[in-house]
């Protein structure tokens, strides 16, 4: 995201910390309204994420896994967490390849989604794989997931029934579906 | 979301309380993993929220406001948490008012969307409203907010701007894209 504006900003007053887990923090920030009054903010610090858009011969690669915080499963693109200090656009391809077996030539950044800027300061950058070769998927131990290969139709057709539900891969199928209508994907500048 | 589905469930065998906020509630679960191993969940309890795609005069109707995870403004579209009991198509009906002037005959449910599935358990069921008809805005005491109407062509620029760049915002503007050309919006089941 490069235009940034800060329209009706809300300077830190103080800061309480509350949690530092393996993947989250959680503070409370008393903040300063424009009005002059106070009020609190329960944030939550993430890492961030990459996800990655990879259509091959025509169908779009997902990954159905369990979702504790839903307690469900979802079918969504293959994603995962930043490691500390990794550059975005190597951990997308690092992704594709662990979940998927895939091998992208290279991945172009579509957006940075804010997925719940009420709350979290987590960003999904969101990429284009392009030069997609098949090779072996390595999950991760503790990850356990099923892969398939879908048409446009069947995502549009996941997005109705339910089982595709999450922002980044309801984002990432609308991308896909304006690309074969207008030949074009809305990339940043 | 209808198909709800629990492939490699994860049953929980502890939970344990980190945080009760006036927005959030956290949580640690230990979960058994389909291999039988045990892993620790990070998670986030939220009310959940409604979004609202409101289309005048062919301007969809946009607030700046200042999101404090982000320590930066954003252009979104209409939203609001869930008052609790609040049945979602009154809360979106509520919120498009308070924060535009605008009242909606009806509003038609899109898609409940999961937006950062890996730790919270938010959802954002994100409505269509129609027959739109200009009252007056009403936001919360401590609310600050400009309201905008903007064609789909500055929608699309403030998407590769950034200054559109929340999952929600992006998901309606593309949805509003993919109407204007194929007529229909992808309605659940």
């Amino acid at each position: 995201m490069s235009e940034i504006r800060k329209l009706f900003e809300e300077p830190t007053i103080e800061t309480k910390p509350i949690f530092e887990g393996k993947v989250i923090k959680v503070q409370v920030d008393t903040v300063k309204l424009p009005n002059g009054a106070t009020a609190t903010r329960e944030l939550v610090k993430h890492p961030g994420a990459v996800a990655v858009l990879a259509v091959a011969n025509d169908k779009l690669l997902v990954v159905e896994q369990f979702r504790k915080p839903l307690e469900r499963s979802l079918v969504e693109i293959p994603a995962g967490k930043l490691e500390p200090g990794e550059p975005p656009a190597e951990a997308a391809l690092r992704e594709l390849e662990e979940e998927t077996g895939f091998r992208a030539s290279s991945v172009k950044l579509l957006h940075s989604i804010a997925v719940s800027p009420g709350f979290a300061d987590e960003i999904v950058h969101l990429y284009v794989a392009e030069g997609l070769q098949k090779g072996e998927a390595r999950p991760d131990e503790d990850e356990f997931l099923n892969v398939e290969a879908i048409t446009l139709e069947t995502a549009l057709q996941y997005i109705r029934e339910g089982r595709i539900g999450d922002a980044k891969t309801i984002t990432a199928v609308y991308a896909w579906q304006l690309y074969t209508l207008t030949g074009q994907y809305v990339y940043g500048s």
